[in-house]
């Protein structure tokens, strides 16, 4: 229940992007399937994991679909909602971070990498739909949100080796990608960027 | 016999678009091999059906790879056959989306998701081949043949539901495809475009 | 020993284009890790050969991580050293091929086919680089290093199917290799264009 909501929503918001760009309603809706499941599919198919998660449970594909069909019938009052949209994309890169961790914990993967599967379950598909879009994805430029989720990621494994119960761990680690996120957008913290250097060097 | 030439016929036809972004031999040849065998790759890759089907037969890389010595023989006539190609690349996308329907079926897919395996054998090429070309897929603005793909996909599940031969299913299916399609470029049908709501809602 | 410096070397130069698009430090570590792992990702995932290589060895990302660190503490002198860059580079090209297509001939993928394993390992991580940077692949224009690596490729497979031992094969393929690319760029070959012809065509 709790995923085919996180789903809907996740869908709603990520249509706004390709109505922008004039899609039509194929468009959209194929950019909304690849950011809601591009990340996960990725991980599944590097972790070679199948069958990939989502491909086995139809209502999946269903949350999607009505998350389509509301932003298709009331595209003008949805614009509004970014605030909330902000708290629910958190929140979803958050759980998938943890997920995509535990995923790769339990396919064998050395400690180390899993924290990768997590960080890619929850970024890839947002970098794949701005592929699409034809535009450099924005995660490398200014969005904040990679370092919460690998920082967030390392603490999680870290609370696991002290032998603290799974769903404390994951707990902590989430509410920690929240709050980090949210910190680092309200006092503008953003990555250092080299390319100054790099110009000094050229003169 | 038939895979072969559908396959040398859509290579020739997918060297058209790098020759004219000025690309190399190599380039081309990249294009010509990532639009043909590109949706079907991705597909068996998420279907965790391996060995990807092209890459245990080499006649597939034969056949590309002669429509690419044709195309490089005869770069100038090849441009002027665009009508031919479209009833190829037509009949091409057609039987793509029946197979890969298939296929999924087969990898045990639930009904409902196996005909977004179809369409994605059937588009996914073009979509790369729209990225490697840099620009956004055409498929997402103006291209309208995802829906007929879409359609009889669901068609051929019900008619395989309604214990059809699998053959006619797939005659029929294929059929409803190619006539939808025409008729849709005949009377100019396109998808529904939501961004001038969008725009109204900002003002 | 020998993998670790390679990849040191290789993320290193990996840098210097995502710190001229001014991506962040995380925009700039996404580049480094794709660009070095990318092609070899692709062709473990499409051989079907689970799980992909670089997934069980955290040295590996170590390696890449070492890049980084010098990358981001002395970017200024790394883009003197463009030179050294190119001999690591197709160095790396070189044993990337050959270890793609022994791979390939390991998971039993038909001869003919297998030389386009080795190819994929070793210029798919730079053109998802150059995706991921918006333009279109330098290798399609201009760049003149897939043809050395096909045709050192299938050198390699000849030599082994005239029973060379195959240090012999693999040795005498890479440096086939590094030399090809050495005279291509000192002499300026380059692949054939055919887009002039097609301009022609349309008059």
């Amino acid at each position: 229940m709790f995923t085919f909501f996180a789903l809907f929503v996740l869908s709603l918001s990520a249509t706004i992007p390709a109505i922008k760009r004039k899609f039509d309603l194929f468009g959209i809706a194929f950019i909304a399937f690849v950011t809601s499941l591009g990340g996960g599919t990725v991980r599944d198919v590097m972790l070679g994991t199948f069958p990939v998660s989502w491909i086995e449970k139809p209502y999946i594909s269903l949350a999607i679909l009505s998350g389509l069909l509301v932003s298709f019938l009331f595209t003008r009052r949805i614009s509004r909602f970014r605030r909330t949209f902000f708290w629910f994309d958190t929140l979803g890169i958050s759980v998938m971070t943890i997920i995509g961790t535990q995923k790769a914990i339990e396919a064998g993967v050395p400690e180390f990498n899993t924290v990768f599967f997590g960080v890619i379950s929850a970024i890839l598909g947002g970098i794949i739909r701005d592929i699409l879009c034809n535009e450099v994805p924005l995660i490398f430029r200014k969005e904040f949100y990679a370092v919460p989720c690998l920082v967030g990621g390392y603490l999680y494994l870290g609370l696991v080796e002290l032998n603290c119960p799974d769903y404390v761990s994951t707990f902590v680690a989430i509410i920690f990608i929240v709050v980090f996120r949210f910190l680092a957008i309200k006092y503008k913290l953003s990555m250092p960027n080299l390319s100054s250097r790099l110009k000094a060097a050229k003169r």
